[in-house]
C-alpha cells in the first residue's frame, strides 16, 4: 500500500479526483500473501517485496493494491500479482472468494492495528500459492522467499509498513504454520 | 440496495458527488442476512425485508447498505441491522472480520450473479443472529421471518432484486441448511 | 463414501475391528470436490466419479475416504484423492486446514441432509483444484467432468448417494457460481 | 484435553474399549475458545479453564472434548461448554458449522503444534461468545478472564499443555484482535 502502487493504477481517475474520493469514501484494496508450497500443498515459503516508498524509505510489503472501477477482485488480485512478481509468477487465486480475513486501513492511526495515511482502505486478504519464477518489477526491488519461522522474526515483521505484519502473521495463524 | 438506502447514508458527499463516485469506484457494501437460532444455534428463520424501490416496486431484500468513510465495517453493519430492523432487534454481529462470501454487483448484467443500475458495489456478507424485537424502519415497509424451507420457494426468491436471490442461498449452503 | 471405498482403506484395523468401532465411534472422513479451474482461478468444470457399490448399484459421488490413524488430514485427502483419480492429477490441495464445510452422515437417516447406513462419519470438505490427467482408479468406473450449470441438474444430483449433492451444492455456493 | 475431560465422556465405550480404539482411529474432538463480546460484537476477553490434570499438575486449557457415536458436533460443543462452564453460561454456539480452523493433535510429538500423549485427536475449533454466569465444573478448577492482550503473554502461553497456545493465537488471529 505504497504511494507508488497506487500511483500505477489511478484507473479512470485523475490523480486529483482520485485524492478527493479519498478524502470521502472508503477505497477498495485486495492484499495478498504470496507463498510457495511443497507438492502436499503444505506452504515452505512466504514473499515479501522491497519496496522504495514515497518518503525515500524503504520498506516490506505485501502485494496489494487498488480495485478498479468494473473489475473482478480477482481480476484486481492476479493483476497486482502480476505487476509486483511479473508475468510468469503463475499465482494460483484461490477459487471461492471468501477472503480470509479483511484489513480495515485508517488515516488515523489506532483504530485498527492497520494504517493507511493517505486513505481509508477496505482490503480482501487473499493467501496466494505461486508456482513460477518471480522477477520483481516497477516499484518492487526485490522478491525475498523466507520459510515461515524467519517471517516471525521481530526484526523482519518490523520492517513491514502499515500493519502489514500484523496480517502476514493473521495469514500465517490460518495457514496453521 | 434500494436507491432510498443508500440516500439515507451518503455520508460526507453531497448526492452530487456520490453520483460521480459511483461512476469511477467501486464502492463498499455490507449484506447481512439477519437469522433466528434456537438454543443450539441452529437457524430456525431468516428476515427478509420489503422494500418499496425508488422505481415504485415493492421488492424482498436483505439488509445491505454502504460502508462510510471512517467507519468500520462492524459499525456499518449494526448501524444497518438498527436502521433497517430498529433499535431493539439485538442482532449478534460475529466476532470475527471474515465474511462468509463477497457479492460483486456491477452496473452491467451478467458479469457476475449480481446486478446495481446505479454502480459497481462489492459487498462483504455476514449472517447476523437477531435476538429481540425487529420493527421495520424508513423505507423497509415489513420484516418477515420464513422458514430456511419457505425461503428456497422458487416465487419467494423471485421477489428478491439485484441478484439477492443468489447471496441467500449462499448463506443457506454456508449454514448448512 | 461407498463399501469399497472403506475397505480398502482399513488401515490398522481388520475388518471385524473396525465394524466394532463404526458402532461406537464417529469415524473421521475427509470429502474432496474437484475442480478444474482456468487461469484466472475460476471454477470452469467439477468431477464427479461414477462407482460401483457394494449393493451392486452404480452411483455417482465425490472423491471421498477415512483418515488413518497417524494420517494428517492432508496427507488422506491426496491419498484418497491419487486413489479415486490416479498418480497423475496434480490435485492442489489448499494451504490453509479450515474445511468450506463439515458433512456430518448419520447411520439413522433424517438427522441431517448426509446419510451413511454403515457409520456415523464426520467429514472435512474441501474444494481441490486439479490440474493433470485424471485416470479413474481401483472402485471408481468413470470420472466426468460437469459444467456448474450440469451439475445442478436435478437429475444429475439425484444420483449422487449419501447426501452428497447437498454437499456438492454447498462447495457451489462456497465457489460463487 | 485432559485425562479427566475424557473420562467423562467415555460415552457407549468402556475405558478399556475407548482405550483400544485410540490406538487404532483419530478420535474427533471439538475446541472452543470462549470469549466476552461488547454490544458491537468486539472481544473483549478470552476465557481460560484452570484444570487438574491426570499428572497432577494444573494447567491452563480450552474448552476441549470429545464428539460421541450418533451426536451432533453443534450437541458436543454445548454439552462441553456447560460440563465445563456450568449451565447459565449461555453459549452462543456459531450458527455456521465451519471450524475456524482444526487442530492434529499426534501422540508423536512434533508432527504438528498438537500433541496428546493419549491419542491422535482431530478437533474441529470455534470462537463462542459466552453471555451468562460460568462457574466452572467438575475437573475445571477455575475459569479467568483474560483481555486480548494479557492473554498473550508468554508466560500465561506456557501454562497452556498439548499445543493449545497455538490454538488460542490462531483464534485471535482469526478474530483479527
Amino acid at each position: 500500500m505504497t504511494e507508488a502502487t497506487t500511483k500505477n493504477d489511478a484507473g479512470w481517475l485523475s490523480g486529483e479526483e482520485m485524492d478527493a474520493a479519498r478524502e470521502r469514501l472508503p477505497i477498495l484494496y485486495v492484499d495478498a500473501v504470496p507463498v510457495r508450497v511443497d507438492d502436499q500443498g503444505v506452504v515452505t515459503s512466504v514473499g515479501l517485496l522491497l519496496r522504495a516508498g514515497s518518503d525515500g524509505l524503504v520498506k516490506r510489503a505485501l502485494v496489494s493494491g487498488r480495485v478498479l472501477y468494473h473489475e473482478r477482485v480477482r481480476s484486481a488480485l492476479l493483476r497486482h500479482l502480476e505487476k509486483d512478481l511479473g508475468p510468469l509468477a503463475l499465482p494460483r487465486v484461490p477459487p471461492a472468494p471468501q477472503p480470509f480475513t479483511i484489513a480495515e486501513y485508517f488515516p488515523t492511526p489506532g483504530v485498527t492495528p492497520f494504517h493507511d495515511p493517505r486513505q481509508h482502505a477496505v482490503s480482501l486478504a487473499y493467501v496466494v500459492p505461486v508456482e513460477g519464477d518471480c522477477a520483481p518489477q516497477q516499484d518492487a526491488l526485490e522478491l525475498t522467499w523466507f520459510t515461515p519461522q524467519e517471517v516471525r522474526e521481530p526484526t523482519l515483521l518490523a520492517e513491514l509498513a502499515n500493519g502489514q505484519s500484523h496480517l502476514l502473521l493473521q495469514a500465517l495463524a490460518h495457514l496453521g504454520v
